[in-house]
């Protein structure tokens, strides 16, 4: 089987026309691998689309063009919810995504992407790399014979933007929103009307009227989009997204059939492209906040506390349902849970009081 | 010059012993260059050691050993703070260190490690990456020859252990504290008498009384060290190091000789280095706090704020002097400062309430 896959990726070197000429080393040079990379986003998008698009040339700049990756925005070569079934049928060898988009094969998916007040970027990244993290994982993905690689985060969201103030619980009761993920059935029972519709959607909803709320991604994303001009509030953070993760995923027999230095190559691109991907919404987020708010005067507003709390039971609620599946579900909840909990503790001791600090510090002076 | 250092890199090949005879391409495989690198910890130790292993082994292995390093502890090519000296000399060709170690060759080093109540990590990797920060970098350390890619982060570190507590600006005065950084000339100017010392020395100084205080990392550097056993109180958070950088260097004509796509291995190894760092720190501060906290019965406190806008006030006059040495300083300064405002009012409305939503979901639950 792994002999097989990677004759046939070697044999794709016949459609890749001359290898660069500079090197005299033609047997080295004929072994030459193509690889088809799809994702759910535009090509392009900032954050998610970028970044695909530097891992992508990482790979082939590294391997010096021995392992070649070409980049399909969404529905250029598979349609965007279809990357998954696209990587296991062969018709792409890599896809750029999100685990929660395909959460229909396996509710767990949700664990490697976000949990509602779950874990933030780094804590994810960490759980991932140095916790139970990656075999829960490889074992999610295994049974349908992919391997996952974690590639960074959009940080903290933002929980999106509303046309009235929700002072209230009751004002949930038949809000129509748009809404991804786990926190999309939590406001569902809350009484919230959720519709589920593409990115490229959400600003013809919102200013029609078909939805009174939608949620998209932070302060950088959003102002691209213009959701600014569909509604006045803007509610922060995000409850159901604290720092939902991106992932690069391929056959395990595709990633096992590399020859070793390839291997690296490829696992060394996702793990700096989550790096940069960090780094690129964190960037672009804090700077988009004052020409979001300021400039576009913009009215920003936090989920008073009886709402947190009630969307916090409800999301508790549907995590245990989400745990009670299986047995792997189960043995991912509890690692989740023992992590966030000690990560709870530790971000009350070290990171909110040093963010506090820090406020007053800036600020008094 | 750029040719002689590749030629003289490239000849280190004779020392390097027969090429891995797997592949059939000895024309190739004779471009084999070794690199020695250095770094100011000792090896294996937690966190620091153990990634710039890593980041050593993902650039031999991405590329087939045509570029392989072999790491060095502090001390065993070169003493640990003439890590910077060394890689100038070329007695050693790249090294992992943090650049306010060499502060001494020039007091803006520092803003590429940390200022008090600066950047968190992912904002500084964020400003390095996508901001002025690399620009700046460059110019700083280009005046030695020398280029910096940023290395990962120990996340926010604590303020230290104590042997009394710290309830007022008096309870400062005459303490003898280890801590280092702008932070350690901060805590000068409240009366507190500073000293300095390698990281080995700290445990023996705690222990006999010549010391009344010491920071050094967090809980997992300060658990694996012991620190718990010299001192009752554990202050948290650190004011002076919210998100201190690692870094790897090397001379910019050893970067530039190499071909491109191991150039493209090496920054591409130094960035998922990163990630992997910071995910450690990440994973292990947080395991680590139950264990030393409520394991070792150690009294965790914060300082009171009387203290802690007192230590800004200081910090804010000490960063003001060290922008005023020169143009570069004062440009970098300036950029600083102006992420660093943006990041806080960020951080008002959209991590803290984040933190303190998914703590109050958590306790309630």
């Amino acid at each position: 089987m792994k002999r097989r896959q990677f004759l046939k990726n070697a044999g794709a070197f016949a459609a890749g026309g001359a290898a660069a000429s500079s090197l005299a080393a033609p047997a080295i040079a004929k072994n030459k691998i193509e690889w088809k990379m799809v994702m759910p986003w535009p090509k392009g998008a900032p954050g998610v689309g970028v970044n695909a698009q530097r891992i992508a040339d990482m790979i082939t700049s590294a391997s010096d063009g021995r392992l070649t990756v070409t980049l399909y925005g969404g529905g250029e070569l598979v349609p965007p919810f279809e990357c998954f079934d696209a990587v296991q049928n062969g018709s792409a060898d890599i896809a750029h995504g999100t685990p929660y988009y395909w959460s229909g094969k396996n509710s767990a998916f949700h664990y490697f992407t976000t949990l509602p007040f779950g874990m933030t970027a780094t804590e994810m990244a960490s759980w991932i790399r140095f916790g139970d993290g990656q075999a829960l994982w490889d074992e999610t993905y295994g049974s349908f014979g992919l391997k996952g690689f974690y590639a960074g985060s959009s940080g903290v969201q933002t929980a999106g933007w509303f046309n009235r103030e929700i002072g209230s619980l009751n004002d949930l009761k038949g809000l129509k929103m748009r809404i991804a993920g786990l926190g999309g059935e939590a406001m569902r029972r809350l009484g919230v009307s959720v519709v589920m519709m593409p990115p490229g959607e959400i600003y013809g909803a919102m200013q029609s009227g078909a939805v009174d709320a939608a949620e998209w991604v932070g302060p950088w994303n959003d102002l691209a989009f213009g959701l600014y001009k569909t509604a006045k509030y803007y509610y922060m953070p995000a409850f159901h997204e604290p720092g939902p993760a991106l992932e690069v995923f391929l056959k395990q027999e595709t990633y096992e059939a590399l020859p070793q230095d390839l291997q690296a190559i490829v696992k060394m691109a996702v793990t700096a492209g989550a790096m940069d991907t960090l780094s690129d919404f964190t960037y672009h987020n804090i700077t988009s906040l004052k020409p979001l708010v300021e400039g576009k005067g913009v009215a920003v507003r936090s989920f008073p506390d009886e709402v947190v709390s009630a969307l916090g039971e409800k999301s508790m609620e549907i995590i245990a349902e989400t745990a009670g599946k299986d047995d792997l579900s189960k043995r991912i909840d509890a690692s989740v849970r023992d992590f966030v909990g000690q990560a709870v503790d530790y971000a009350d001791l070290i990171e909110r009081p040093m963010l506090r600090q820090r406020s007053m510090v800036w600020k008094q002076g």
